[in-house]
């Protein structure tokens, strides 16, 4: 039996927020077992870019990265960022390194292209670097991964934090049995987006499928639309090898991790081929 | 005999000129065996500065780190100069991880104390994880050291990286012949500062001290007062294990690893007792 792995991806809600932070890393810190963390931004970028006077262009939800904006996501992310939640993870006894993508080549990545819309320095990732990670995580160390990968060629790309958990999970389940954990400000998926006691439990994906589709009453799906693209790649992961896959609020990582809060997403009666 | 081991030293006068920076890692690169790599900041973080109207507060020619300038330095340091470092190291097929002090605990240090001067977020270095340093090169990974530290207890702090690559050469000497290589805007230490042509080639502690005392005719000491920590902090090296010193240009890498230029400093000539 291969030892479990977390992979845990926390967002802007966490990192935003001195005290959840604080009380999430002292969380994260005393979970046994091997360890990724992956964070995304929060708005200190935003506010960063506003004071230069870098202007912020977004196509359908998505930041175009362009050369300003790479310099200030660097920063933020593979700097400010990451720095403190390692320093922070050190300081409660957790032995913790931070890294981005280029970084021993941790994560290899190309320029997004798109017949119309130029994402900027955007990356899509194309390999993990399975042995570093391994090696590291061998040694009872931690790892903090920001959203910035390369492509080998000397440039930087701002990645979606969400994808690079993904990508990890998915590359490192050849090792271990990893369970990857994204953590947002809901409890879970919810049957009603504006009801914190509707969380769906468990999250197969036929029922998945049932729920995407516009319910004839209300003209409107179940799931909420924000939350699809989460849970496409959360099914990826479990049809890749991740052994599970967790949704919920960073406030309840014990919880989840027990499978005593969340959603627990799973492939259950239901068989797919890659 | 054990392995050599390279700890290189760049300033500003580099990392400021793209050019000098591509050239000069491209040079790293190709430099057989293992290596160390420590930059300090350059103009980014006081332009920044400027930017965000933070006040850069100088004394002695020391900056102090107020809260304000611990977050730039933070992103700058270890975010834009050390991921961009890595990036470009990666393309010239160095496999390169960039650290800071808190990263896997590498650097450990606390915030200065002096009876009349707050130096702010300012750290001076108590500890080096030589262990960690040892198992990334002998994976053959290099290392690229920003200068932030932390003390361990969730803090960050600043730290010169001259005397970051000193207390590095100086710990890894039980492993290694640590070559030190200080690299700055002139050839060497030179007899006449205007002057690139009076490079000294190898400087011994007696000839040191001699040449630090005033001259009696012209009324101030031979060595540019600027070089003088510099030349302590090398002296101080070698007779805690670094096999050698030099100090140079950084276009001319190769010469000064191949003892072609810049000043070889030797305690030649002299003991000293630690």
């Amino acid at each position: 039996m291969s030892d479990r792995l977390y992979v845990i991806k926390i967002g802007g809600n966490i990192i935003d927020d001195e005290e959840k932070l604080f009380l999430f890393l002292s969380s994260f810190a005393s979970t046994e077992g091997k360890k990724i963390l992956v964070h995304g931004g929060g708005k200190l970028a935003t506010k960063l870019a506003t004071q230069l006077g870098v202007e912020q262009k977004m196509i359908d939800g998505r930041r175009i990265t362009d050369t300003e904006t790479l310099k200030i996501v660097t920063m933020v992310y593979a700097g400010y960022i990451n720095k403190n939640i390692v320093a922070k993870l050190q300081s409660h006894h957790c032995n913790a390194i931070g890294l981005c993508g280029a970084d021993g080549n941790l994560i290899q990545s190309h320029k997004r292209q798109h017949p119309t819309i130029d994402y900027g320095f955007a990356g899509d990732v194309d390999a993990v670097n399975t042995a570093l990670l391994k090696s590291l995580l061998d040694h009872n160390i931690s790892i903090v991964a920001a959203p910035i990968t390369h492509n080998k060629a000397g440039l930087l790309l701002n990645t979606n934090a969400d994808t690079i958990a993904q990508e990890v999970a998915q590359a490192m389940s050849k090792f271990y049995q990893v369970n990857l954990i994204y953590l947002f400000e809901k409890a879970g998926v919810l049957m009603d987006v504006n009801d914190e006691d509707t969380v769906i439990s468990t999250l197969t994906k036929q029922y998945y499928e049932a729920l995407k589709t516009p319910v004839q009453e209300k003209g409107s799906p179940t799931i909420f639309a924000g939350m699809i693209p989460k849970l496409d790649n959360a099914f990826i992961a479990l049809s890749k090898g991740v052994q599970r896959v967790v949704i919920g609020k960073a406030e309840e990582l014990k919880q989840l991790i027990d499978g005593k809060a969340g959603t627990n997403i799973t492939l259950q009666h239901f068989e797919e081929k890659v």
